[in-house]
């Protein structure tokens, strides 16, 4: 069987056996099976433990033996001292992908720890049966309301999928509070980061992939199908464990070992990986890779309510390396027109003034000057800067953004949006999914930043 | 009259002459009058308009002359052409303080402006009446219910006195939804920050004063003020417009003058002040000099539920110049019995393994930990790691908390949070009044690097 078919075992199963689920469920059991019956789960679901004869409605098994089917997956989720007599089951049953959620393992401090994990790599050896953990959240998959996570998790269908060596993304990224898919390769005593990657890259459904990296024994190879499937899906990657101090902590983690930064660094970034440096960076990226499709340069164009928040925006602009553009002669006319004389017309623009004094609604001003904006050919993105302090005025921009994504989808445009009403608002423009609403605009740069230089490394590649 | 006594009439008036206010009412009018009375403002308020004789349920008057009493304060939001002669008006009848919120004076491109503005200028020279912009949303007071912004704003009272060159932090920065208190000063015809800082420094009710400042014609006479106020109260000042390029926006948006850079940061610095990049770090500054007490070193301890965002928020801690430090043996001791015999206990301390393997509840296992960690006599400040996956995960953290600021009021404690639930669990956590949540562990350490800072600038001070 090859890797990807034994991936989609674990990513797309249509049944699962739930090895050492609790009778017990409700708040504080962290019962898998109850989250999984709880989401909806389609495939067929065996609860195993030789004390029940059935947990939540489903009949229950003694042992993996007597479930009535060869489950495409097995969750064991008992005691580390029962984890090899399930497994060697699972084996004998002839089930091909077998989740370890058990802590105690290579993360463990003691040598029983070692050991055992050294035994459970030794009984599939030679076999085709693959191990995803110990020490694991496991898989997600939200287009089968699928997660093996003991905590309950939102689930949402969209393009991202997750490779980590935590379970703590599975409840999320900042911003991007469900996850499309997601693999916990907890201590990798099997299943590595490079079966993740490889499944990511033929799935049709993932469109950027999230990487989060402690460290792992076998560099090289990883790099180099990092750089096969960087060519094909963005690949944003936090890399942790960067001081020696915190090196330590990894290695009682997962045990694994990180590696210099610097070294990381270089190799993430001659692979073609997007590197972020922390989880609000790394939200916002995927959301811009999601959504919005990268500038042709570095040209910016800004309107703005308030001057004082336009120069914040500008500011940030200088700073991501993007460039606030000098409007053509024929922009300025067009804006001096939506203005009372007396304003100084500039980049960023202030329309303020045409709404106040002049008498245009909102979103007749806001669209007539981000329309000369995004006409103009010095511009490559736009950002519109306005004070969310009613819950409705989203509804006045869908509209424009609809005729911005139709007449200039090469442009991506975003807002800087502050004000009490943020994510009201913001909710309503995303809702046309194809616009970002940022509380800072040097967030809304960064992630612009990280899609021109995406395209820039995808333009240097040899045809 | 001194400047002081002044500005109280700015900020704490007791009644309102508001010239220039429309009879429309409703979205898209702007009218300032309404949202005062919406505010529940309790002072007594005159709506000027000569084609009016009621605004709003209000007696109005056709010019400020006839407005029966001499009001603390006059809002002043005509045409420009009109503003001059209400200004003369307003001096007649005796009037000491005047906000006028109309644009198209120094803000101006054209001649006419700047010609306004020496008029106004020379008006008012050698009077006793002091005029707050032009090109301002004025002043608000939350304790008042006041705010003179045209664009409705939400209040709360609070210990933030805001100074800025923009409206825009009227809406609130980011987390801090709700301003205390904010001066405007617009286009600095005459009350400026210098003015703004002195009332701030006097004012009981502002413990903590967030500045903004594009530029200013006299840095000299600002930074000596900045010196004093900022040895009573932090200062937290965003400078902006700082690229050549960005400096031409800001001339054309209070006709003020940026300066080099490299130049505000050192005289800031050396002043004393508390200088952030973005209004994300403004806000969260802000709070945390509100909720926290600074560090009395560099120590950090961490707990966690997840290894791996433990890593996350130790990164985080190393880069931020904080420490992670090596527990002492009697804190090891502590952990090891806690938790099961072969996880490696060390910083940040995994407290999962308590609660799944161990049986502890969430709620003993996370005090026990945190106690140990407080405890520790390395450790002078403490992060806890939560994933909120359950909105009402936030209660069982209240007494550990309110015990944390019992038995070590010293040692700031603040929360890494992340998942679905964060705002929900992180309103109930930070309703106790004195921990922080932050959804990312850069900037909780950023904001506590701070406060260590600005209490190692007062210790610089001499006796």
């Amino acid at each position: 069987m090859s890797t990807l078919e034994q991936m989609k075992l674990f990513m797309e199963p249509a049944s699962i056996a739930a090895i050492g689920v609790s009778r017990r469920t409700g708040p504080g059991e962290y019962n898998l099976l109850a989250n999984l019956v709880s989401y909806g789960y389609a495939g067929r679901l065996y609860p195993v433990n030789p004390n029940a004869t059935e947990i939540l409605g489903l009949p229950a098994y003694p042992d993996v033996a007597a479930v009535p089917e060869v489950t495409d997956l097995a969750l064991i989720s008992l005691p580390r001292a029962l984890v090899l007599q399930a497994v060697r089951q699972c084996v004998a049953k002839g089930i091909k992908a077998i989740v370890i959620i058990t802590q105690g393992f290579a993360d463990a401090d003691d040598e029983r720890g070692t050991q055992l994990q050294n035994e459970l790599v030794k009984m599939i050896r030679g076999t085709d049966v693959r191990v995803l953990g110990p020490n694991t959240f496991g898989i997600a998959n939200a287009g089968l309301k699928l997660s093996s996570s003991y905590i309950p998790v939102p689930m949402e269908v969209n393009g991202v999928g997750t490779v980590s060596q935590t379970g703590g993304t599975f409840l999320g990224l900042n911003d991007i509070r469900l996850i499309g898919k997601a693999i916990d390769v907890g201590d990798m005593c099997d299943v590595d980061i490079v079966d993740a990657l490889e499944y990511y890259e033929a799935d049709d459904q993932t469109k950027v992939i999230a990487l989060h990296v402690e460290g792992m024994p076998d560099a090289r190879e990883f790099l180099r199908v990092l750089e096969r499937v960087a060519r094909k899906k963005p690949v944003v990657t936090l890399k942790t464990g960067r001081s020696e101090r915190v090196a330590e902590a990894v290695q009682s983690h997962t045990g694994a070992l990180t590696g210099s930064d610097a070294v990381w660094d270089l190799a993430l970034r001659r692979a073609g990986a997007t590197r972020v440096e922390d989880i609000e960076e790394m939200s916002d990226t995927l959301r811009a890779f999601l959504r919005l499709n990268p500038p042709l340069g570095t040209g910016v164009g800004i309107t703005t309510y308030t001057g004082g928040f336009g120069i914040i925006a500008a500011d940030a602009c200088a700073r991501s390396g993007l460039d606030l553009v000098r409007f053509t002669d024929r922009t300025m006319d067009g804006l001096r027109e939506l203005s009372p004389e007396w304003l100084g017309v500039g980049n960023p623009v202030d329309i303020w003034a045409g709404v106040s004094i002049m008498g245009h609604t909102r979103k007749a001003m806001e669209t007539a000057a981000l329309r000369l904006v995004m006409n103009d050919p010095n511009v490559h993105a736009a950002m519109a800067v306005i004070g969310a302090f009613d819950p409705h005025m989203g509804e006045e921009h869908v509209e424009m953004i609809e005729e911005m994504a139709r007449d200039h989808p090469e442009k991506p445009f975003v807002y800087f949006m502050y004000g009490p009403e943020f994510q009201a608002v913001r909710e309503t423009v995303e809702a046309t999914g194809t616009t970002l609403a940022f509380p800072t605009p040097e967030r809304a740069f960064r992630a612009l930043m990280h899609l021109k230089r995406h395209r820039d490394f995808l333009g240097r590649l040899p045809r």
